[in-house]
């Protein structure tokens, strides 16, 4: 193995870049180059191709983002597209590829193994509803920001006695609004993964007020598409002088967290090892605390699902 | 002067609480008791009132939002409800008032002082829309909340080649918008202040795309109404992936900068002078580097301007 | 089990709050009532106590340190000391007993349990030097503070070409002074795990600083005592201009990240479940992802190691 | 005026890059082009040169130090040096120079100034003790710094009931240390400009102990040499578990504060204006609001003196 190749794709995330300052060290340590496509499929279609250095990757930990860039390519589920691929991994003469990104890169990256490229995965997405790893890169960078946002509001809304629907990422998956919910105290939660009631949320939450509380603070995922009809129930039936924050994409961004620069490191150096050691087809992923290697069937089969404790927290704040 | 009475109103703003604070010192070293009536005019009207010690105050100069509540009370306007504030003051035994809050409030506090209250105030708006001061509370720990959320999503930005409107707060003033895009590179901005052309933004930023600048941040201030107009074009006339960012109520709280802590202390112990030396109808403001008090007439028929330098920028980034 | 008791002892660590209040909400839910002893073992051995409710827990998850206070008592190694303990724990009523801290706590616990006091540990140290819990309360926090610190002073380091020695805390273990230098890239590292050579260190970041290198971080771990000898090195051999930062207190507070606020509240609720169901003598403990439960024992008759790549990692950069 | 050069010197402060950024863009904008001289005097003297374009200075202004670094040459107070810079300006084709740094860079700035050489000087020093200036570059960013530090280090001194002494910078001004002081409410201060009484100040902190507050924080500025004796005495005479924490060189980086971005725009656009329009030998400065131009001599002959109010502060809590 003399070359390898990386690539960042779909939604970025803290972590990113820790990974790719590892890939970088690791292969160079191992006398191995290391060649970046830029804009994730994208590149490799095309042909953006930068050789990468160790100054290439010098002081990115701290930065957000990914350092040779992101995008989305639904073409690439086309076999003619995947082949153009290929080609262009020929012409580069690269021995392997590592792919860091979510679920829809992950199913790019099998489509290309089952065309015999030797090709490992790093679950990325801040979402964290990637199966097989128990969190992602850019999770807890973040959660963080969720976190430190809504306290922020928190101290506006109890300036005020007021509502707040603030609306976090997740397209089906709860997980960043549900534990933005339990670190910052919420006083509900609307998830994609568990049934709720926003009536029955208003109610509580009134009486929970007639009762003395101040202000009330909602989290309501992205995916649920329930962030109106909450804050319209939280007018109508509580009475609420209610407000809506939609974090948006100041989630993705922000420099990554100790949690996400070593988890970066370590998924970046074993996916290394791993094309070394001549395994493919698999994702590097966050067991307990060991990095393990799930096959990508496995990855795109199944769909991550909350834990039995986030479960009943959800139940509890979701009514 | 035995005791006097302060209250915060309209929507809050970090410097709230460094102003309470001093207020609270400044008249207990000059042995004057406080009196903090919650929740803006609405306490005042029903007598909602706390006796405010030096503990009372004791570390609350790091908090956002403000520890008496704030709201907003249209029916302010009317004498009857003015009436009843008065009757509460006496009722109170208060001496003297002091009034923080934006524009509105101090149109409250003109008319208590017009019905013989002795009364002051103190500009807080994280608006900047004060006439007659130089900056207003809040601002300061505001724009370093808006700077720092833009950095985070030029993160983001620029892993994708995107563009991005980012809407702050500000209904009639840009000031917010402005200095956001100012202070972080921001390659447009659209206030309600200066005349703008999004179709002409959207064309010259296309121009600077094939010239090759890779992402593309517009502040809108939210006022202008022009977010979602602003989005589409970049989208129909630049061809940008383009997302939208609302601030929201991030802006409003946080932890005080110093910037906004010091003007706190310094507004709030002049507040107290001022009352004690028999001065009333005036607001205290910051004028270059010192403390003035400006007569609530001037500030309430006179609309804050953006200063030159300003709206030179703001026209150069407006087109 | 109709009331626990809860103290925080040793060194304050971010996480202590989340637990505290976890251990409130699950008690109540569990119809028990909450005694806080004030100042760790120095309140239970003098009794001061102090009645938990919902509403002396709400809003703490966000602060750093322990709203309960904490400090050191070395005479608890008594035994007289201990029955005063205990004397106190039977005047108020208190059916188990829930302990957070560090090492020295956990002995503290160990003998009150020998003494047939129903008795858990919640593991807290920013150290992670605790036996048996792949990591402590406070310590995420806490290198999240040492990391942005580190990338805060490599601003200066890089504007002036100059070598930084970063001193850390960590009495015994090297686990902060290596992660945040693992986490920001650092030049070289100096722990009590693993042997150094000063000399050797220089020298070496003199060459890499010939070949281009254009400032240099050593994070030294305060247990080592190697600060003054590593940077009077770096200016005898490497001839740098060398300044040298003890990052002190600054690494205790803060507050809580996200981890270290789900960290507590799980700690603290399988605490209270532990009591509940008749467990004594054990301490909570993170294992992969699992909360499990350690005999004091075990805790106390091991020393906690840095794991295998860890100690790789400080090898190659300890010379 | 076909070109101008830039060099940053002394020790780096917040808004150095910003006014780095602004000299580029308002030079390109009137045709001028722009030399940077790394390193400070060190690259002036030996010709270390690097053209400046708008790329050179892109994102910029977001990142603490200085991108063209600095250092601090005593050499240069030597004739034989200065007209070593000046050969080298002739060399360059440079038609003026802006110097970014404190008193000495001044110095330096004016020694060039009597031998014929077009400068302009920008004050940037996070002492804040350059005469002539309200501020300067730095200031705003590192007083941020210093509060957020001293925030979280209250956090723990409360959970202990501890004293705390914390070193701020400052040689001969105390400005960080008592404005530090008053913007976290610390107990005491202890700065150059004020005689302090170490033992008085035991005692009162020992006395309102004794009433009930229940920790202690004094700030003491570097340059008084009083940290370890203010410690001894806490310790001895008031019988405080007392810790010291230098903040050291955390407080000079940072990302830039919007105050320390706009004032870095302001001054260093305000520079290139006023070589262009011919005059030399001045300092931009902020004099309230406004940007003005004051002679070097004035700048070097007095000494920037606290005002009137702060000196009050200082008094009361150095007793």
């Amino acid at each position: 193995m003399k070359r390898i190749a990386v690539l960042t794709s779909g939604g970025d995330s803290a972590g990113m870049n820790p990974a790719l300052k590892s890939i970088v060290e690791q292969s160079r340590r191992d006398r191995i180059s290391v060649t970046g496509f830029l804009r994730g499929y994208l590149g490799l279609v095309n042909g953006l191709a930068i050789e990468m250095y160790y100054k290439t990757v010098a002081g990115i930990a701290r930065k957000g983002g990914t350092v040779i860039k992101s995008s989305r390519l639904p073409e690439f589920r086309e076999i003619s597209v995947q082949k153009q691929a290929i080609a262009n991994l020929g012409k580069n003469e690269i021995d392997g590829l590592i792919v860091i990104g979510g679920d829809g890169s992950i199913r790019g990256a099998s489509a290309l193994a089952a065309l015999g490229v030797p090709i490992v995965a790093i679950p990325a997405s801040i979402d964290n509803d990637i199966y097989g790893s128990d969190i992602s890169l850019g999770v807890d960078t973040s959660l963080n920001t969720i976190v430190n946002s809504i306290d922020i509001i928190k101290d506006t809304a109890s300036s005020h006695n007021r509502a707040f629907v603030i609306e976090t990422m997740g397209r089906t998956s709860g997980y960043l609004a549900l534990v933005g919910a339990m670190a910052t105290g919420a006083e509900a939660v609307v998830i994609p993964e568990v049934p709720y009631d926003i009536e029955c949320i208003a109610n509580r939450l009134k009486e929970e007020h007639r009762k003395g509380r101040e202000y009330s603070i909602v989290v309501v995922a992205e995916g649920t598409g329930a962030t109106s009809k909450m804050s319209e129930a939280l007018k109508q039936i509580s009475n609420f002088d209610t407000r809506i924050t939609v974090l948006g994409h100041l989630q993705r961004g922000g420099s990554p967290s100790v949690f996400d620069r070593i988890l970066g490191f370590r998924l970046g150096s074993q996916a290394v090892r791993a094309l070394i050691e001549g395994r493919s087809g698999v994702m590097m992923a966050l067991e307990g605390s060991k990095i393990v290697e799930v096959p990508f069937e496995d990855v795109l089969t199944h769909k991550k699902l909350l834990g039995k404790r986030y479960l009943e927290y959800a139940r509890r704040l979701s009514r």
